[in-house]
């Protein structure tokens, strides 16, 4: 390739949206074009996040029929529901679609209404969405037009279990996924329980029943494990700390299951990935050690005393859990080096 | 009791210390006799805990045949293992204990091999010691000489859970205690991983597989559930806060729970605790409200899709998980007003 | 006194009002009588404050005429402007008033209108306020009706200055206040400036120019330093943290000036005070030792490379700064024990 | 320059080490050659830097002799003192020394003894230094061998203010510096004071009087000055956050000064200065605008009422503090792009 991908970015007023602009600011190959945002049209983007303070860019109106014009990518960083508003005219306008939001992770568009409480607004699309988790669809992403990029609990969750549950080392069912997120994974939303005293020195779970990430965290399982349906326990927390996520799932080991096992088909299965890093037997993740960067660190063990194996898995999520991810599809999308802007 | 509790505190120099001396000192029917510290003898407590800048106390050598002529009660925040030490001859001076170590917790010398390392110091007492969780064993403290202090992770494990198993509401098999802790759970431990920049941004599980605190709280579940053993999963976390713990935990629903009985079987054991609250079903419990309190605040809720009850738990580690326990089954013990000192 | 003080509160949904309440409740010597909230009448005071679910308490609407009714004493934790409105008819209803706000701290309309931008809404009142700083007001507290609660950063800056100034050790020029606060400092704002990602790992100055604290600063340190007027530069800083106040401030040393007479003026001045703690010299003031407490304490210490005498002074904003004081002054006015509910 | 810069680190397993690890690994015209650290020698880097799990570069003995045989640039993060036995033989094998500690930044051998209490271990090589700031030092810095890059908190109070001096818009008397630090300021250093526990919810100023940092900052400010000599108050301050550093700086103006000429002798000095952003003129700097990054952010304000000139100015103390600085001060002496590595 020898032009830079040119790359607009929808909604970048959010986290999601800053550190899109972060890593694609020193990204060598690709080059922002346009960033939108309907609340800050014409404003520099610094207006909002001052750390840009001193660079040329504006926000502009989201206006497709224009931007499609100039650009090669389009990632969204929108809420669900608008973002399938953008998604339809960019591709039909022929542009590569990186979509952070939910709209086209779940197959099912019944489970998307469940758990969305609205229908699908473009079930046409489904079809031709490749979920967008680089280390688990790699060749579909290869040659698709509309990525769902994986959403950042489900990143933490589903990269550690799959090769387990693909492997028949650990069963589908009985499945508990206990997470921790930094106050950014709720978006710079400005709601009384995100101020600053409010989260300090508190620790505290959050949609304990029916999370939105339960179905998609589960349809994929489903798909590592090669069953038609799995039910997992998924229970988010709130922790004061800004990024990252920790994800301690607890695996009910199939017979035959061993530690050494375990870590053999996690090595096999990402031994050579880049942004994956399988820590020595019985050593736990740390989200410290991910702090701003692409990767999924992943600890593993077995309690043999409960016959379970034991996983915990960290990621940034602004990066890995976002950001970081829809680069990353979209490197290989293009064909260029996967690592892109992301070391 | 028209005299006041005269209380010796043994190895006041950590954070369990601290926060006797700060309950104790406003503690209307208590007064501190005897705050010792070998390494700090002969030192104003100030020295070590600035904030008591100007009180008139100083540490003194554990000489327990001194202390125990001058004192009803001793409170031993003591390593494991040393408490036993100074327990014995304390007991045989006719001074009631309140053991905040580990030493007298376990009912089972075997176990305590297995999880401490070494043989039991003193199997003899261990039929003489309570258990120290006020709200489990209130008739039995009234009336004993050796308490055992409930562990911090055990307390807010222990509480929710028991009362769910007593009534047959959940299985005693395949239960899951995923804890986060404040950093002061680790003592006032001067080591690498616990200095600012390394907890800072950082959450990481330990003791996966193991922990110490494992049989506590496995012995005292099966207690409540009427079988001779339980295994469970405790793991807990390490989260960037001074204080308190939040426990998630997952139950498997025997037939006919449901959400209403839960709420019920906790509102019949606790509905007239102090220290306990029961939250409306479904919110989850915040560890900032029990900061600084002898509260535990439940949270309770029920997943039909996996058929588990899924409790929150949220204690001050400091407070209710050790010195405030300390305090209530004391006053338990000498038959004062059970809040006095803790509100 | 008998009978218990029957307590008001206007206001009572922001921190400052969370922390009377937190103070009043456990006071021996008053009762709260009614909590006002005009958003939030007739609601439990746990829904906006789930640290208290169980207190038997609701928000009521601030019918002055009703309270001043069944009330000895009310809190008034107002914005300014508002807090005037309700003072005036609790004020003629007999009632004594405690404001948290800045309405009654500025002796001088000018300046009132120079930094809040209107006029003094009832300037007939100015001449009964006596300022709520206790240890310089003590007397004058006894006997008024109207008491205008210092400051959060004027009590931090004013208590160790005044007497210096007051014994001419330093000048009452080129005086320096450099200040960092807690977030609680900016209320319980929602506000994107205020959000846990925002405050995190983030130190910044604001209002470097005529913060509105500035004036209070100036009038009470020169009543001290008996000038008419003086002119200093406060500088206030937001600092990652929920709770307390550092003021560190650079004094000219007048001839003559030594560490230790500074040490003797603030001995004389304030040995004898439950909440003021002088520390040894040349060690420096921790906020974290004066968290949750009614204390100011204050380190010193002396630069002869530039003759400057250099003051650390911390408070807990909420408390000695906001809640705490109202509560000293209330306990004042009413002759009853000055550290009641502080302790 | 056709080949990479051969980089050895020595002294590397404190967290500017880590800094300058992290920089370097994404440095397109540098590799590391050696990694040296007397207590790990032998070890993974990755065993004291977990986030570096998977890289292949282990610690080895500082042997002087072989390491200056394979590389062309050696960075110095030792203690000082230490800094120079290491600086001695590696500039006689001909190897450009960056040193990071403080041992040839004083050009004053007597100010050194005063600070450092120890006679300074090589006088002969400080008329060699060159002072490591490149704003202020490039031409230097280009011919040099060595480097005495410049301290954190000086770096933060000299850069803004240092124009201001030399054009004489602000006096260079009555000059205080106010600043704030986060916890890696302190090094990676295991000691009571910087437990979690200890450092959250607290804020405190130490080095109150004579901290090491003033002589530096001192001779800067007076070299700015065009001045023999300047003395100044210089107060650090501790707080919760990990990274960066906020100077408060307040200046006396000369006559004639207004907020204007400030402004633009600022950006005269820096406008083309791609580490250094001068913000528009009143908005405080803010350290969360520089995490992680090399950047110098300066605010500027003019307080009429005392006549003075009140900077903010926020640096990473790990990235332009430290590590980044001496790998820009490496660039320049190399002629390579000054912001490689770094951006």
């Amino acid at each position: 390739m020898d032009k830079k991908i040119r790359v607009a970015i929808f909604g970048a007023s959010g986290y999601a949206g800053e550190e899109l602009l972060r890593l694609l600011l020193r990204h060598p190959m690709a080059e922002i074009v346009a960033v939108t945002s309907r609340k800050n049209a014409g404003e520099p983007v610094s207006s909002v996040f001052p750390r840009f303070t001193g660079l040329k860019l504006h926000f502009v109106e989201p206006d497709v029929q224009k931007i499609s014009a100039i650009c090669d990518a389009a990632i969204l960083a929108l809420p669900h529901g608008l973002a399938t508003e953008y998604a339809v005219p960019l591709l039909e306008a022929g542009v590569k679609v990186f979509d952070i939001s939910a709209d086209f992770r779940l197959r099912s568009t019944a489970k998307y209404k469940e758990y969305y409480k609205v229908d699908h607004p473009a079930p046409q699309l489904l079809s031709r969405a490749v979920y967008g988790l680089p280390e688990r669809y790699r060749e579909e992403l290869k040659r698709c037009d509309l990525v769902a990029c994986a959403g950042c609990y489900p990143t933490s969750s589903i990269l550690p279990t799959a090769p387990l549950l693909a492997a028949k080392l650990v069963k589908p069912t009985n499945v508990v996924v206990c997470s921790c997120s930094g106050v950014t994974g709720a978006g710079r939303k400005v709601d009384l329980p995100y101020i600053f005293p409010e989260c300090n020195e508190s620790l505290k779970a959050y949609g304990v029943v029916g999370h939105r990430h339960l179905p998609e965290i589960e349809q994929e399982m489903a798909v590592a494990a090669g069953v038609p349906e799995m039910k997992i326990n998924f229970i988010p927390h709130l922790a004061p700390m800004n990024r990252c996520i920790n994800s301690t799932i607890l695996l009910d080991a199939e017979e035959g299951c061993t530690l050494e096992k375990v870590g053999e088909a996690l090595e096999k299965a990402y031994g050579n990935e880049e942004f994956i890093r399988i820590l020595p037997a019985k050593r736990p993740a740390d989200t410290k050690y991910v702090f701003m960067t692409n990767c999924c660190e992943i600890g593993y063990n077995f309690d043999a005393h409960t016959n379970k194996v034991i996983i915990t898995s960290v990621i940034d999520n602004l990066t890995k859990g976002a950001a970081g991810q829809a680069i990353q599809c979209m490197n290989i999308r293009f064909g260029i080096d996967e690592g892109a802007g992301l070391r």
